[in-house]
């Protein structure tokens, strides 16, 4: 499994994932699922994508191929828009399950890959986008500036409570490895190294792009200072009306 | 959808439920998920369910029936152990989706229901069992002490962080509230009202069920602290190393 989510605030971008891929619980292995393309000194694109290991791996070299040879349609280095980009991804992605459709069904195995998209063209805001198996998206908007592929749910009630895109894109690296790291308490396929870029808007590359180890110092501080608020934010709950109660007559 | 979650704990049983029904988005109605069953003075159990709500009517109405003229096998005031409880529950689930397995299986409907249960019989432990579509069971247990039913990953984050058998029942209450609410924030078919039932092991009767409507004062105080709470512990996370070194340098 896998859990990737990314932030369109104000200031930027900012993009995580985890690094866990397994084919059954016997085979848990690590891959990077964040890749940054900058085919050009006008642009940036970073890429993080849930799914099908093969066929994600396919399109990436596709993607690198393309840039390399350029082909008579669209590629990373020749569109103009973002979501050209993402259309572009969008059919690679939907060509390369379709070359092993059939295999793949065959052995009950699904294709489908889901990506997501962050970056910015030069004269053109910086977005965030979602890239569905179909080949279609949707952006990430100021109402909704957050985007998860993969293992999402569990990661989701935080993000609910504190994305909003006013946010640093400091403050944005961290909510996204509290997400993160609630998703592997909850789900042991989603595991660190955990890897997080920061764009900010405007610069056409990544300000910051770290991997975070289980071991990493950094990581293991932010895990217990985010415990230990957890745990201090319950214990300042309200209580019941009778236990008020009985504290007041002395008797709790 | 509905979400639905207990814990079993040292000093006894809390179980929670939220109160929304759908069948599509455009008929979302209010039912109670939360049955208590006293039927006989040695004895309590409390029951959640997740899943199709007319077959879950259905097993609650034979439950009753069979209270009422009791059948010559088990029964809730026949049993002697609180998983021949669960076990009774799971024929009369397994009976009831059967009756009507043809029909809905052409409709494309499922009848799944999932309960837990909890309860307690005089002279034995307090205990939580989840009773699966198939009619089979699992308990709680010190290292597990808690179990869901329905819509539950939103809500599993924060069980993970808190949930221990050494809360008190007030503690527990207050754990389910705030996994109740962190699902309702982030799906629209999980909501109050929630209903809340602390059992103290040895009572043989609930003592507290309690019911909070959207508008409950006690309620929206509980969200509000757990939002600021949650605030509180994102705004005292450590700072990235960058930023440390900024601000340590007065550019940041």
């Amino acid at each position: 499994m896998t859990y990737c989510a990314g932030l369109c605030l104000d200031a930027g971008l900012v993009l995580a994932s985890d690094s866990r891929t397994h084919a059954g619980v016997d085979y848990v292995t690590t891959y990077s699922k964040m890749r940054v393309f900058k085919p050009a000194p006008d642009r940036v694109f970073v890429i993080l994508s849930a799914g099908n290991l093969a066929i994600t791996q396919e399109i990436m070299s596709h993607v690198q191929r393309d840039l390399d040879r350029p082909p008579d349609g669209p590629h990373l280095a020749s569109v103009d828009y973002l979501f050209e980009a993402a259309e572009y991804l969008g059919r690679l992605s939907t060509e390369a399950q379709g070359r092993h459709a059939e295999a793949l069904h065959e052995a009950g195995v699904s294709g489908d890959v889901t990506m997501i998209l962050g970056g910015q063209i030069r004269g053109r805001p910086h977005g965030l986008m979602m890239i569905y198996p179909q080949g279609n998206w949707i952006a990430a908007s100021p109402e909704t500036p957050y985007l998860q592929i993969g293992e999402s749910k569990y990661g989701k009630p935080v993000l609910d409570r504190i994305a909003s895109p006013g946010l640093t894109l400091e403050e944005g690296g961290r909510l996204l490895l509290v997400s993160l790291d609630a998703t592997s308490r909850s789900n042991i396929t989603v595991g660190p190294p955990y890897e997080v870029g920061l764009y900010r808007s405007g610069d056409l590359a990544l300000c910051s792009q770290r991997r975070f180890g289980a071991d990493d110092p950094f990581l293991r501080d932010l895990q217990a200072a985010w415990q230990a608020g957890i745990g201090g934010a319950f214990h300042a709950l309200p209580r019941f009306e009778w236990e008020q109660e009985a504290s007041r007559l002395g008797t709790g």
